[in-house]
């Protein structure tokens, strides 16, 4: 049975949780809790030496890290990864987008509001984080006005990987008032068949 | 042609160099001057709304943006990413972890010092880049103690996206000192047949 090492409150452990469940996989949480030190433990080092969830160990036990590299070897042969090298790369580039453009500043947001607490002395660094956010999201914006999905016009794992922390922004902040395509896009992966909600319990 | 739009002093733009290099294929840059504002121009949004670089444009006018996305399209059916799946997902796990834990911190401060003269009102957030630069260099160490390349033995793309501002890390603040390992790996990647330095000139 696959392993996920994570926690169900991170929007990246939910991308894997959430391809899991449309692949119909077995598989089962292993919980890590970042805020009490989880994934800097020596047992967990020894899984991933940087320190960050997820962690997928397949029944082998061989392990892979980083949500998005997971989520491509998941989705190989299934129909969230197409098959054209060039849609494919499209693909890459927008999880590269997320991880590089959007993460930093939306999941940050809603990690120093919602789990630190909104302290007073990250504030400043809380209102640095607002710009580049809403500029990954205007990205995000155009690139749906004329798209139903990021790449080929069908879901795939880059819509995965960026719905995680786009359909909780405004916990980090960040108001969806003004992306219109961005809010229709969040409702058509919720209405997915098979999709299954941030933080939901593993299938029995 | 292929058109590579970049900046020859980005390490973002020198892993796509490298790479057109190796795979000896025709191609021409498109010189983006980054500190002149080119990568906000109207003109280069068009290509990329992301207003980054770099971007390459295929022979059929299609664009591929983020540099880890564009070294997959690329290698594809090259020696330079591994078949096997999981193999290819190592691939994509250390090109996540280049993005993220890597170049945010060792180029941004090789950027800061380098391109923006080290002016004092970044001497806070220059200092605030050193332990996680170091953090990631100690990954990249721990995994080239025992293995000759990051993934299966090989040069492939992994390699060049982490070799690409890992090579000017002393440029950043970085010492490598301490990562002898890291050091052999650098030779090691530059003495592979084909290899060209940062900001050499195209083929003719």
């Amino acid at each position: 049975m696959l392993t996920l090492y994570g926690d169900p409150h991170s929007g990246n452990c939910y991308k894997v949780q959430l391809l899991l469940t449309l692949l119909e996989k077995s598989w089962r949480w292993h919980t890590i809790d970042i805020l009490a030190g989880g994934s800097r433990s020596s047992e967990f080092l020894l899984l991933n030496p940087n320190g960050r969830v997820p962690v997928l160990v397949l029944e082998d036990g061989r392990a892979l890290t980083e949500s998005n590299a997971i989520l491509y070897f998941l989705a190989i042969e299934s129909a969230y990864l197409p098959v054209d090298p060039f849609a494919r790369a499209c693909v890459l580039q927008w999880q590269a987008f997320e991880q590089y453009s959007h993460e930093p500043f939306i999941a940050t947001s809603r990690f120093i509001r919602r789990y630190l607490g909104n302290p007073p002395d990250r504030a400043a660094d809380l209102a640095a984080r607002q710009a580049p956010g809403h500029a990954a999201l205007a990205v995000m914006e155009q690139r749906l006005r004329d798209h139903a999905f990021f790449v080929a016009e069908r879901y795939s794992i880059a819509d995965i990987s960026l719905y995680a922390y786009t359909h909780v922004a405004e916990e980090g902040g960040f108001s969806l008032a003004r992306f219109p395509a961005v809010r229709a896009w969040l409702a058509r992966v919720a209405t997915c068949p098979g999709h299954v909600p941030m933080n939901a319990p593993p299938p029995a």
